[in-house]
Parts: C-alpha cells; sequence; structure tokens
C-alpha cells in the first residue's frame, strides 16, 4: 500500500487515506477527546499502517504531556554512590516495573553538584509530568520549597517534622531499635554504629538504635558512632582502621547492607570470626544478602511494597489529589552474621 | 532585588537589566557562539538570580537537542525477565554514570510488545540525541533497519554476520568454550545446558559450549538442552522437575547467572551437594555470584568496561563518526561451585 504514497507521509494523506478533515487526524493524533474513540482507533491505525510518525517531543510540548515520569537523586551528602549501588538499584528496577507498567517512561537525572534551584529548574524543564525523588539527602529544605507549588511529587526518604511533601519510606527509627534489641539478645557488649549519621534516615536509625542502648544502660558515647560513607570501599578501609587500632567491639550495626558487606570482608580479612568474635547486622535487605557468606542479619526495607505505593501515589498526585505520607513496617530478618 | 521586578520574569525584563538586547538575551539562554562567553554567563546569571526559568521542552525543541540519551529494552523473547534483574540491573548502573557524568540524562524506555516500526517511532519521537539499545531479543530486523539511516545508536549483544549496526558485547562463543571447558576438566560427563537458547547471545554461547563437547566425544544431543527463561523462578521449577524425573547429570552450565543460582537453590532444595553431585558453572559475574554461596564459577562479562565502551562510541557516532563494533574478552572466574 505504501508504494501508493509519498516517501514522506503527510497528515493530508492520512486525512484523504481515512476520508476525515485534516482537523479530524490532527485531534485524532493529538489523543483528543473530541473525536469518538473507534474513529480515533482507525486514524491513528492508518497513520501507523504508512508509516507516519509523530513528533512526539512537539506534540507533548502542545499536549502539556509528556508521558514521561522524573526519577531524581541529589546525592548532596553522599556523591560518592554509585548508580551501582545494590540498594539504590534495587529500587529503581521495582520503581521502573511499577511506571512502564502504566505506559510511560523514566526520565532519570542524578545531580551530581546541587546548587540552589536546581530542583525547579529541573520541574520546570517541562521533561516530565510527575517526579520521584530518590533520598533527601542535604536537599529537604529545596524539596520543601517545590512543594508548595508543585504537587505530583513523591519524595522516598525519611518523615520529617517540618515536611510540606509527600514521603514514603520505612519506620527508621523502628528499624534501628530492633537493630538495637537483637544484638543486646546476642549478648554484645561493645556495639559500633557504622554510617554517614547526617543522612536523614541514617540519623533516624541511629536515635532508634541509642534508644534501645541507653534503656539497657549502655550509653552509646559518640565515639562509638564511626562514621562512613555508603561505598564498600570506605567502609571496608574504616573497619580495616578500627581492627588494626586494637579498638575492642564485639559487634557492628551497620547503616546498610553495603556497608555490613565491606565490614564483613574487612573482619576475615583481618582474621576475625564472624559471628563469633564480632557480629554484624545491617540495613535494607538487598538481594545478596541472603546469598552472601555468612548470610546477613538485617533490617529489612521492603523495597517492592515501597515502589508501589510511591508510584501509586505519585499518580494520584498527578491526578490533583493531595496525599499523606506513607512509613512502612521496618522488620528484623535474623541470619547467619549474629 | 526580586521585589523590583514582576511576579513573573519575561525576557524582556532580563535584557533590560542586563542592559543588551532583547536577541542577545535569546541568543545567550540558547548557549549561542554568537554572544560572547563572558556576556553569555553575567546574561544567564541574571536571568537565574531572578528566577527566569527556561522552558528546556521548548529551548530543545528549537535547538534539536535534548541533552538526553534513551535507554531502550526490546524484551521481545524475554517480556517475564524484570527490571529487577541483577545483570540488567548492573548494566543500567554502569551505563548511568557513564551517562551522567557526561551532563546528559537517561530516557529509560521498555518495550513491553514490540510492534512493527516501534524503534522507529521511539527514534522519530525526538525525546533523546542518540539511543542505546540493551540486547537484540528478537528484534534484530528492527535494529538492523534503523540503522541504515540512524547513526547515534550503540547496541548491547551478539554480533551477528549481517548486522549494519554498531553492537557492543562479549565473546559469547569463546565464553561457551570456556565454560564447556572448565566442566570437561573437572570430570563431568552429563552436562546439561539450560538457557533461552533462541536469545542470540545465548545461541553463541551455546554453540562454543556444544563444540568443545562435541570435540571431546560428548555429543550434546538437543534433549540436554534445558529450555528455561532468564527469570529465577522459571529457572528453580525447571531443575525441581529434572530432579524429579530422575534424569542423571552431574553438570550444569546456565546460561546467566540468575538461571545458575536457581539451579543451585533448586538442587539443594532437593537434597542434591554442589559441587560433589552437580557442578554448577553461569555465565555474566554479577555482584552476588562471588558472595553466593557457594561462590558461583562463571563466564564474565566486563560490564564496567562494556559500559564505557558503549558510551564512548555513541557519543563518537553522534560527532558524526562510524564506529565499528567491539567484542569484549570473556574469562573464566573458577569458584567453589564446580
Amino acid at each position: 500500500m505504501s508504494d501508493t504514497l509519498p516517501a514522506k507521509v503527510k497528515m493530508t494523506d492520512i486525512a484523504r487515506l481515512a476520508e476525515v478533515s485534516l482537523a479530524t487526524v490532527s485531534r485524532a493524533l493529538a489523543d483528543s477527546p473530541l473525536v469518538p474513540e473507534p474513529q480515533k482507533q482507525r486514524i491513528i491505525a492508518i497513520a501507523e499502517a504508512h508509516g507516519y510518525a509523530v513528533n512526539q517531543a512537539a506534540r507533548n510540548l502542545r499536549m502539556q504531556t509528556t508521558r514521561t515520569i522524573g526519577l531524581v537523586l541529589p546525592l548532596g551528602h553522599e556523591t560518592g554512590q554509585q548508580m551501582t549501588d545494590p540498594f539504590l538499584l534495587e529500587l529503581v528496577g521495582y520503581l521502573s516495573e511499577e511506571v512502564f507498567r502504566r505506559g510511560y517512561d523514566l526520565l532519570f537525572s542524578k545531580n551530581l553538584s546541587p546548587q540552589s534551584g536546581w530542583l525547579n529548574s529541573l520541574v520546570k524543564s517541562h521533561r516530565f509530568d510527575a517526579m520521584l525523588v530518590l533520598g533527601q539527602s542535604d536537599q529537604h529544605d529545596e524539596i520543601n520549597a517545590i512543594s508548595a507549588h508543585y504537587n505530583p511529587m513523591v519524595v522516598w526518604g525519611e518523615r520529617l517534622p517540618d515536611q510540606g511533601y509527600c514521603s514514603v519510606g520505612v519506620d527508621n527509627v523502628h528499624g534501628g531499635r530492633l537493630a538495637g534489641e537483637h544484638l543486646l539478645s546476642k549478648g554484645r557488649k561493645q556495639i559500633l554504629f557504622l554510617g554517614p549519621a547526617q543522612v536523614p534516615e541514617v540519623a533516624a536509625r541511629l536515635k532508634g538504635f541509642t534508644e534501645v542502648l541507653a534503656q539497657a544502660g549502655h550509653k552509646l558515647i559518640p565515639a562509638q558512632i564511626i562514621e562512613t560513607h555508603f561505598t564498600p570501599d570506605s567502609a571496608y578501609e574504616t573497619v580495616k582502621g578500627l581492627v588494626a587500632s586494637r579498638r575492642r567491639f564485639d559487634a557492628i550495626f551497620a547503616a546498610s547492607d553495603v556497608i555490613a558487606l565491606a565490614a564483613i570482608n574487612a573482619l576475615i580479612d583481618a582474621g576475625r570470626r564472624v559471628p563469633e568474635d564480632v557480629a554484624v547486622c545491617g540495613f535494607d535487605d538487598v538481594a545478596m544478602s541472603k546469598t552472601m557468606s555468612p548470610a546477613l542479619t538485617t533490617v529489612k526495607q521492603d523495597l517492592r511494597l515501597g515502589a508501589q505505593l510511591m508510584v501509586d501515589l505519585l499518580f494520584r498526585r498527578l491526578a490533583g489529589e493531595k496525599t499523606s505520607s506513607a512509613v512502612l513496617a521496618a522488620g528484623l530478618i535474623e541470619r547467619a552474621s549474629t
């Protein structure tokens, strides 16, 4: 059939073939409600059969829609955290599935050096209809400022007292309590906390953890909080240094499974046994936690459920609804490392 | 300062403040080479200071640029393969890093039901400047057709005899040979191959594997090729069924680490020992291969290097260069599972 048409198919050709007006073709291809659905489908089928490609960028601009969801990583604190981080990748994987299932694409943007106003510029770039933000990092004020006039946004992270935006995250304070109670129940007395304590989610984990230890009479002194980044190399070197300094400790609560795995590797390489000499508890329950050796005791964040909730809330906000934030339950998964 | 300006800043306001013509403001904000760099920076700074947000979608359309790279998954064969698959996620992670490092965003699109012409429509949607395709699946002809008139595209996958496009992938035939030689060197005689043999990369692995076995006198009869999908559930059920059927085998070469891990779980759950009763060799070397128990012998695909190459070739093609395809060396990593 396409032999009978010029090489570059025009909208007028489609109008002629479909025996409708040019205006109707234009409306149908723009998915206008003014064209009855069966007629619209027939016109789109004719256009596709003849290789007519809509310039989607131009069409989106006209329609004020992109059929795209923005996915933003504001790694202010943790600029070294790579996109290859298992926790980030698992969350991105689940979010992708949810977004694709709704027929949307994902525009993925990592901000390497957030400057004041960056989030606003991104929103105003008109390249997506709604925005998922992964982690607050040190950008809480920036996110809060946007939320006053931008509804279709959902943030993965800790629920903070003064926040104006919708967040989804695990109950980090309770998760920290679970880790503390578990390590105390194993008779551990000298427990180190490893993680980037200035990240809001980590600060909440540390809060729950220290509360439990204080109640048990183990006042966690500041020196027992060991600052380390979310990267395995940073955590490995930190634990290697701790062992070399002959510091005494019989347990580690790591702020993430990646830190816990690196800590275990550093301990084993230094001749310490896990859990006999040092018990290690992680946070996240990423896939490798159950397959690694020893399998890792950890506080589970249900990322599949979290992703479903985030995308569900996002589409409700995109439709104009004002939704509340959601806090997921944390659960301790006991395995061989404690 | 912004108090002295109307709520919505216009380009004319910026022209007044910068004491230049409206045309110069327009050119400066569009990053035109006609405006000297110091003047351009001064105008942009004034615009930003007064909250003037460029409509980037409109600007991109005008400039015929998007500063975005498309990332496309044509999962024709393997529609069940989830975005949470570790191999896909690792590759996406490395590719993201490379793309972000160059100041580009990533538009991520998964085609759930490819129809003829879908790739052409995507290219003509003008939402990205260049396109990475992850895997050929059953879409080789579609990709080939595009490559005749679309240069900025690089495909992860097997190099096929009649391809017109640029691909990056591991030497799958050699990888299959390495796996076969290794299992034979361990004295294994009844080796099963598990995987989706119609996927081009898997077909190449199977080719190398069967060549080695044929040379050694073990003619791999078709019944020893066990079809399974890339999903863990599919592979688990397949191996469970094999054990229940009392079929005799002393080794498995799995087309991916995900299949290998599921096979090991099914074997252990059925009371078989790995590697004593059944040796298992995977393909990919995803992160969990070294942390799982037993640690997995596998054929490594260097995904970090692969991602660097793909993005490097893509930007060279975007600049107009015609690049060749690249084949990465495969290497056997021996661990406890064999």
